[in-house]
């Protein structure tokens, strides 16, 4: 496996043939390795990005004490099939004048988007760029950032970008929480309450498998439960997944999503309701 | 030569080798022209769209009645040696629910940007697009729209797209001009008014030439001579060729750029001052 450092690097490593790519900010777990295995079993190659991308970071998050974990994330890549790593360093990505940005209106603005203020543009910018140095035929994201997800499905049919876009299931812990890089954030209490957000969800799919549609009833349960569990809730939501606008009824594909603080740690987590019979 | 309707021809008519672009609105001028040739001398293809993209226009300004010339186009486009055509459609290029816009802020703000809000963002977000579409190895663009040249050049180190941009010099009638697609909306008197913005550059350039280097003086000759032909200026400015800001004293590379209209036609031309000695 390759360690790339510049994006001239990238462009002369970079060749024909299928070319799978993972964006990541490191700190790596067993998310990640789901994502780079799919990558490495559907194309010639695959490249892993490691950088911490400080345009997604609002002025009072966690950028400067966000986990560097660069010796053991390259070990989890290679072992996870990845053929080359990339890391560059925010000089080289944010040259000065940095002027340019993508954004995706109307998806950004709520859920995380309502908490993290140009946390999606960040994002959006980032992977636009990392579309153009790396140039894959397909990229892997992960559903536990859904939001994210969807957003990034619509920037790329909007600027046509050339890169097939494939979202991998939610990766957890035996307990069910999901797997994050923040969840080396928490003390043992706050990883035992961590818990809460996925038992919450399992807890709303429950209710809505054995019949119930009314998303208040939900949404009720689902804080219910959560308040037993975190310090502070971010948001509990039961939106539209096709354009996250909040739902009354359940009738189409259905987003349930959570964003909570166990302490001091922000954590995400949601679930996709469907009909079986729809 | 081809004429390709739809996204998917492009992929598919698009192949290996250095291929060469050029983004037009139809209405096809000797100035685009030029582009095509320059692009036909070096790249193995040549692809020019034609699209009057409708998010680059402004709800009072001339979308409607902008115009359209296609077979004129086609043939000046053969002659030129373009070997493809693509005419998209608006439902092709924005699908509904379109939400993805690419910006470049500051330089985007003042000259042509101040007096049309939003335009360069509908510029750089169909350029984009077009990019990610044809994927060529150049573009090629005319030094007449100053600002967007710039503009496109900042993009495209910005978001590290894989295109070299390619500023070709302004194509002028014999009577100075700088031709436009615009030039047809003007009456035979307006026409004849209309070589003042060339004028006044000159005259501005010769002062400049023998030694004025204060861009008051500068500018104030070249509104003296506007105001003796054109109905309405809508700016003259002396600025900076990298990043628009205005000077005082002519250092660097120096833009002078004028918009007016003449009649109720927007025109738009320019001069870029250096000195020979530096």
């Amino acid at each position: 496996m390759e360690t790339l450092r510049t994006i001239e690097e990238v462009r002369e490593w970079r060749a024909t043939g299928e070319l799978g790519f993972v964006a990541t900010m490191g700190a790596l777990h067993e998310g990640h390795a789901s994502l780079v295995r799919a990558s490495a079993g559907a194309n010639a190659r695959t490249l892993v990005s490691v950088f911490v991308n400080p345009t997604q970071f609002g002025p009072n998050e966690d950028l400067a004490k966000y986990p560097r974990t660069l010796e053991a994330d390259l070990e989890l890549c290679k072992t996870a099939g990845a053929d080359a790593v990339f890391t560059p360093d925010n000089a080289m990505m944010y040259p000065e004048p940095y002027r340019t940005w993508v954004e995706v209106e109307g998806l950004t603005d709520r859920l995380c988007g309502a908490s993290r203020p140009g946390h999606f543009r960040g994002v959006t910018t980032v992977v636009t760029k990392f579309f153009n140095i790396v140039q894959p035929s397909r990229a892997y994201f992960g559903q536990k950032d859904a939001q994210q997800a969807l957003i990034l499905k619509r920037m790329t049919a909007d600027l046509n970008l050339p890169v097939e876009i494939v979202i991998c299931p939610i990766v957890r812990e035996p307990d069910g929480l999901a797997m994050s890089s923040r969840n080396r954030y928490l003390s043992e209490d706050e990883r035992k309450r961590a818990v809460g957000l996925s038992k919450a969800l399992t807890e709303v799919r429950k209710l809505f498998e054995s019949g119930t549609r009314n998303a208040g009833i939900l949404r009720g349960q689902l804080i219910t439960t959560l308040d037993d569990y975190v310090d502070k809730l971010d948001y509990a939501e039961v939106v539209s997944a096709e354009d996250l606008q909040p739902v009354n009824e359940i009738e189409g594909p259905t987003l349930v999503a959570v964003a909570a603080f166990v302490g001091g740690t922000r954590l995400i987590d949601n679930v996709i309701l469907v009909d079986r019979d729809s």
